[in-house]
């Protein structure tokens, strides 16, 4: 007996810049944004959207037939999900990320093998450009987009951080790299004894404030500015990391590790989080993929194994670490000093 | 009572470039042709493959992760599925059409939006450049390895019309656009008493001869030299277009529509087949989007519907027309004169 092979998975996966485009494109006409008015018909969305007519409907019908529109009497709609997360308007909008995407990495991506060849980034730096943070950092504008779509996509996580480390047992925390603050939030906002503090650049800390502010949380809530290879980090009891350390190559991570471990009491503990892979970097595609993202964008950084960073924990003098999974591809390493 | 949405299939959808292009960039450094050889650790294959360190061991445990190398004890080695299709030495190799998608059209996808809001191809056409089809028809090796790109492809739907056609009730048929001729090749296998004809341009006569002698059919296929749009299709029972429609505007589609009734005696059969869309336009994915690539490639051309190609087909005067469907997103519209 002979097993039937077929090419349809090495198709799908081949192909699938396709549809990831189409999304991708449709987020950038903001179809979403338009559809979350009211339902409209091909000509009138045509009309606003600015489509030739030419592939218009093949555009929304592809869209219909991937799950992201529901057309009903030829009238297309948002879905569910696509009305509450691909609305700019409303503040679960996730596309920030998406349009960095769309305006950014799928050109950087086409030079994937040139990367995997050199081991150099292949981004804006890649022509002696400014780097991605130096270009954002530049637009007080860009940068709250960004901002806001990291939160967007960190949320979940955020929330599952701050049902599932214990908390009871800290006071205090500083969110490292902090953001627009959401980490931070969601755990003052679970947790009624504790107060942190964001620590970010300067350019942060209006739109932390803005967004604490919005949460009603600025009596528990501060700012601290600093740069995290130049300044310490503030002392506390629980240190966090989110999407952070994959950043940077393996002496800037254990730098940064350290400076966490300096600024902890016995008994304090480290939180680092993103999409840490699983031990036999086997099962998480996303953690695999985004060490390649961090090869297209950075000149040393990569994503590890929630081994590996246990292992970096205890060589810096943590006692006690473990992993436990968030949601998603996302966990948290844990360690104790 | 409220449902949890989740914003897991915009992500995944999203960033679906990143496993579509780590695969075309593992095809296109033949990860799974030096595979097929024998299975081999990171060192090794990092060397043979020109990898940088930097990144090898992520691109390699990405590729595993996503279902297409296993990893055993340290060393890589294909899956079933890759070894069959993605090692260039076997016959059964696809990745002829992927290295295109990879080296031509992730890139002009990159520009899909302005596609979408000028209706103007965005490939070589694009900067005045020479057509996809004249670049490769001025070099034999690369029309060769195109030719046979397109044959794995369509290998599973040319059988399923060699079964589902009643053949029975016919002698002669010609293949429209035949490239190698794996559809009259299979027709021909599957049905002694029958006899074609490869329609194509002259410089895919000895790439189709060479096929059909490998078959052992030269006694009943024979090439036909010709340019659909000067020449007329050569008289015979049934006529075959796959893949060819699609990349016509409308009138010449019709143009090519008529050619086939012209060529037919009463009773006489033309199929069509490719990804034809659902009439719904809501289901067939790849359908849609392969439109979405008509406008990437061509001037005017696009994908349909079967009730699109029966309206055509009766339009022009053939009685009796059907859909039927073959494999994948595959189906053949059949119009009796």
């Amino acid at each position: 007996m002979t097993v039937q092979l077929t090419p349809e998975k090495i198709l799908q996966v081949g192909f699938g810049f396709w549809p990831s485009k189409t999304l991708l494109s449709a987020i950038e006409m903001e179809v979403f944004t338009e559809l979350a008015k009211h339902p409209e018909d091909l000509a009138s969305l045509q009309g606003r959207l600015g489509l030739h007519p030419r592939s218009a409907r093949d555009f929304l019908d592809a869209l219909v037939a991937m799950g992201f529109l529901n057309r009903v009497d030829g009238q297309y709609q948002n879905t569910p999900e696509t009305d509450l997360f691909l609305d700019k308007r409303k503040p679960t909008y996730i596309g920030g990320m998406l349009e960095m995407a769309n305006a950014r990495l799928f050109g950087f991506w086409n030079s994937l093998t040139e990367g995997l060849r050199t081991g150099s980034p292949q981004n804006e730096a890649k022509g002696g450009g400014e780097s991605l943070f130096a270009a954002l950092y530049a637009s007080p504008e860009r940068l709250k987009g960004f901002l806001a779509a990291m939160t967007g996509l960190s949320r979940g996580a955020n929330v599952a951080i701050a049902e599932k480390f214990p908390w009871r047992n800290y006071k205090r925390y500083v969110d490292v790299g902090t953001a627009q603050g959401d980490l931070a939030v969601q755990v003052a906002l679970a947790h009624p004894h504790v107060s942190g503090v964001g620590f970010d650049l300067a350019e942060v800390e209006p739109i932390f404030e803005e967004y604490v502010q919005r949460n009603g949380l600025s009596g528990r809530l501060k700012f601290s500015r600093g740069d995290f290879f130049n300044n310490p980090i503030p002392e506390t009891d629980v240190v966090m990391m989110g999407h952070i350390l994959h950043d940077w190559d393996l002496q800037e991570k254990k730098m940064l590790i350290r400076k966490a471990y300096d600024a902890l009491p016995q008994g304090g503990a480290l939180i680092v989080y993103e999409s840490i892979i699983d031990d036999d970097r086997s099962k998480n595609v996303f953690g695999l993929l985004m060490s390649l993202n961090m090869l297209i964008e950075t000149q040393g950084g990569f994503d590890y194994t929630g081994a590996d960073c246990m292992g970096w924990m205890k060589e810096i003098g943590f006692n006690d670490t473990r992993v436990e999974h968030l949601v998603g591809p996302d966990s948290m390493v844990v360690g104790t000093k």
